[in-house]
């Protein structure tokens, strides 16, 4: 058992209590010691509180040069709705790894998303006696990024909005005038923005008096065609009636009405952006290069052609920096960027996995979640993610569960917040080994990037002997370099120990380069047809609108950008009761989009909600302070 | 001048550079140190990087029982669009107490919204050599107590609309059902949350399957009138296409849409209740009894009612505890709570004031701000604020300038962004002494609640000799305790010790005791007719639906709740453009709503809104990231 200072023994208790029980049960050590573990020192990290620092992203420039430690992935199989311990299984890893294994170790989560945490779903710190604490800071607000993409993403929006309305109204020359006031010794100046928009266009002038009226007319006048914008309004809160409205209703905005909708923060293009931009420059000319919808005549217009990518780089400034955090074990985590899989990229961001990747250095291990399926997930991790990191995994590991493997062998339908069927609570080997399609084809799939997979079943108490055996047997014959039960959620890292040596095994024993799917230079409908070709579909069908889009995104130059499909999680295609492996099915593409400052083309399979709901009985129902404590109840 | 260690010796320069070049050229203290200086250990607050600190509310309970120090607010003369320096004014006269008089001094601000700050004003951090630094961080998140009630109120906002939906498809036994589902041994049960409701309606079983259809009916079915809500979205972001809205037109949402609007944040109830909440256990109950409507019986409907006033508590927790900045002279500064004195109450929060009262102990001050002039902040801050807290002020400062009482005796007017008409640029005496009608009533108003009233003469460069002492004589003529020129923005503190030597003197010699304008315990009408007087209005009009909501509200037993007026901040009365001190008016009351969390009635006086909106080149144009640096550029 590793000596180091900062590991805490867990006393565990059987049956597992509440995971909020479990959380406060343990004092959390302030999050200076965890930095002084990484070798932080004080300027290298802001605290937030006592249990949350920023780690400055300046790290970075201080540890170029050194070598990185192990790179681990982590996805899942196709899931049931009630998740199947992925974000459980990453912590428990690495209180093994860390606390068992003596190996230096960074967890990379994913920020959750509080829309869902007051909803249906509960929050996302992990479970049992593997979790990241203190969880309530975790879930909400944590140290305010989803908040500052919030603003920065609606702050866009009234731009955009307002800009169209005020060109209404003013000529070329009115708007000019506008945009460049006249100093106190009455000269009219570009600011700084402006000529980003200027050099654009073509226009090398350097003072407003010196453009021709033609000049005055192509930069004054974005001539924004409504009926392209693909900006939408964001908000961190389930809800569902904001999906659609019609906006400018108001007697001031003159009958300038227009339709469109709020998605939930973590899906704005800016998540992306943070997610995988690599330094401050480089967001700044992502948040910048965010295309809102198109010129009427047919020209992208940017963040910047509006004035406003500065002001957003602004307000995303601290958010750049990931959050550290603590798991039950004592063993660190950094917290950045968001999740939802199926509509966004859902990974945690580069720069966080980069820091973690120094601090660990040779020997160590980052272990880093991708959210949903390893469809998913996994995919938009290897073929986006790392191709703008650079950086080389040398293990998946792939989460399964006796559960989910039995709907995929034909079990019946599994819905959250209803009682599970008896085929879930009793033995039935036939119905686990049929299941195991799904596991197979997401071994292989992962395995062609040219990474070790390890296949961790996450165990439940329900689960059989001739279970288990079953699905380690299926997945060494699909190529698993080695499957391992683990009982991280009722014991801790301790109960993740064999799985901490087989991934370690695994990092250490890489006999192939990293390949990812597709090649950028060729076009988006080939690159969409490879990822289809991954979820088993014999052929692609795209909608008129997605010929349309592809072919204008073609035209303007964005062809050669990774894909990012917005897909279900519960089925390798697009209908989510289509369980296991399904083969033979077209994909329908019924939109496509395209977030240019992120770096990638999306393409809507199907329909996808990009705003969830509250139920009748939201998770709220449960949450309250102690008001004499101060400690947060009902969580879950 | 004072020995304190964390007192900075400013180098003035001349003429004034712009605020972020004076903001960026000190480097503030770390702020542990200001915190040390007030006696707070490290245990009695939470780091938010090196330079903010939330102050925990615990530490009201540590102090209890010892002395408060003395306690000035900060209102206004009615001010110019371009904003009279009162913010900057407050900062000089703590930097010239602290730094040059040897007080311990703490000045309570509100934090600033973002909207403004992107829109047309700028920041609010003060101004020249009177600031709160660092300038970016005052102005931008802070540490998060706006997003947070963005995302408190727009929960609730989610929690109605999805409620109405939900009831409209079930019936009563349904939602019944739904509401307290059955646990793992198939039992129901009422949450902790619903026992409010169930005590509410006098309902006193303790089990769901108790209830007769009728209390089955009448506990789960909320029957919310869509037509009563008053409850509306929030944002921080100046969105005026916002204003006016129509929801739920997405499919799912089958049919069910409504108008209605997003507000800015500050102008949110939360915000209200969190300036005049006194304890968490006191924020949580009236966070849980904000009325959002009425029932189609016209029973108010709470946020208990909805189950999710003890989530809304959980949001702000945090939110709660004030933060800890600095001036440029390292004096200590409390930021809470919102501005908006017209919309809003306007006012700092009672627990920063409270905090604060303690740590300078007697021969301290805190100086605290209230919006706008003093027609609205200091009489809100009086009637409600005080009214709530038991605080009883000593001094109230009225900050007046030349170019603002050249407005009210009838200069030319003044308009955000266009250039000074020359007669607020050369000496005008006959003018100022017109103008001064203004600032009379203003002392006069203020005098009345029993305070002594001290001018402060925010001086600017192009004020003449003759103008400076025509307001003096004006002031004192008027019943001022004193009058005082101030030229705090040129020089720091060192430019205000006369103004705090003049406060010092006013505190020490309060001869009455604290009056309020208007009991409680009379009619809606007749506070609004006392407020009204003191506007110089010689009656008031109401409308029809004034006059009905004013009776709903009595009926429903909240018409002894003090009132926060929703009026014009550029006039004592409804009309902007009567400057001066007009009288004979008759002030019409367009509609009347209730903040029964917060805990006060407000009536809109003529059109107010509560959304601003963005200029065709908005503050944002100019605002950037040195991404070599890490600073903001082009903040103002």
């Amino acid at each position: 058992m590793s000596s180091s200072k900062t590991v805490r023994k867990l006393q565990v208790v059987s049956p597992v209590p509440a995971d909020i029980d479990i959380a406060n049960s343990v004092q959390p050590l302030h999050i200076s010691e965890i930095a002084n573990e990484l070798n932080l020192s004080p300027n290298h990290y802001d605290l937030y509180g006592k249990y949350k620092a920023k780690v400055l992203l300046s790290v970075l420039d201080e540890v170029e040069g050194s070598k990185d430690g192990y790179y681990v992935v982590v996805g899942g199989i196709t899931p049931t709705p009630l998740g199947e311990g992925k974000s459980t299984t990453t912590v428990g890893l690495c209180q093994a790894l860390g606390a068992f294994l003596d190996k230096k170790v960074v967890t990379c989560l994913r920020q959750p998303s509080q829309g869902p945490t007051f909803g249906i779903k509960g929050g996302a710190a992990g479970g049992g006696y593997s979790q990241v604490i203190p969880m309530d800071e975790f879930n909400l607000h944590l140290t305010g990024d989803i908040h500052a993409i919030t603003a920065a993403n609606n702050l866009l929006a009234a731009a955009i909005d307002t800009r169209i309305f005020h060109e209404s109204t003013q000529s070329d020359k009115a708007l000019l005038n506008r945009l460049c006031p006249p100093n106190k010794e009455g000269k009219r100046s570009f600011s700084n923005i402006m000529f980003r928009r200027l050099k654009k266009l073509g226009i090398s002038k350097t003072r407003p008096e010196e453009l021709t009226p033609q000049e005055v007319k192509k930069f004054a006048r974005l001539d924004i065609d409504p009926d392209s914008l693909t900006w939408r309004r964001v908000m961190d809160v389930n809800d569902r009636f904001l999906r659609k409205i019609t906006i400018g209703q108001g007697p001031e905005e003159k009958g300038m009405v227009r339709e469109t909708g709020f998605d939930i923060s973590v899906a704005s293009e800016i998540m992306a952006v943070l997610a995988l931009t690599t330094s401050l420059a480089d967001m700044r000319e992502r948040l910048g290069n965010m295309v809102i919808g198109n010129s009427k005549a047919g020209d992208p217009v940017t963040a910047d052609d509006l004035g406003v990518g500065g002001a957003l780089t602004v307000l995303m400034k601290d958010a750049i920096n990931p959050t550290l955090m603590q798991t039950l074990e004592g063993t660190p985590v950094l917290v950045h960027a968001g999740p939802f899989a199926n509509i966004a990229h859902g990974n945690s961001s580069i720069v966080a996995d980069k820091i973690a990747l120094k601090l660990v250095g040779p020997g160590g291990f980052v272990v880093t979640e991708a959210g949903f399926g390893a469809d998913i997930g996994t995919e938009k991790f290897m073929n986006i993610k790392c191709r703008y990191s650079g950086l080389t995994p040398q293990c998946a590991v792939i989460v399964a569960t006796i559960r989910a493997l039995k709907m995929h062998g034909g079990g019946p339908e599994v819905i959250a917040g209803k009682p599970l069927d008896h085929a879930y609570l009793n033995e039935n080997v036939a119905l686990v080994e049929a299941g195991c399609v799904n596991l197979a084809r997401h071994i292989s799939n992962t395995k062609a990037y040219g990474v070790n997979v390890v296949v961790a079943v996450n165990m439940f108490s329900t689960d059989s002997e001739a279970e288990l055996s079953a699905v380690r047997n299926a997945a060494l014959a699909a190529g698993a370099y080695d499957a391992v039960i683990c009982t991280h959620h009722a014991h801790g890292g301790k109960g993740a120990v064999d799985l901490g040596i087989a991934v370690q095994k695994a990092c250490e024993n890489v006999t192939q380069p990293l390949r990812f799917l597709y090649p950028l230079d060729t076009g988006i409908k080939e690159k969409i047809e490879a990822i289809a070709g991954s979820y088993g579909a014999s052929g692609v069908e795209y909608s008129e609108q997605a010929d349309k889009q592809i072919e204008m995104y073609s035209k303007q130059g964005f062809s050669g950008l990774p894909i990012c499909m917005a897909k279900t999680q519960y089925s390798f295609s697009h209908e989510a009761s289509k369980k296991g492996a399904p083969t033979g099915f077209t994909l329908p593409i019924r939109d496509v989009r395209a977030s240019i400052g992120a770096g990638f083309i999306y393409p809507l399979v199907g329909t996808m909600s990009t705003m969830p709901g509250l139920p009748t009985r939201p998770c709220f129902y449960d949450i309250d302070l102690d008001t004499a404590t101060g400690k947060v109840i009902g969580l879950s």
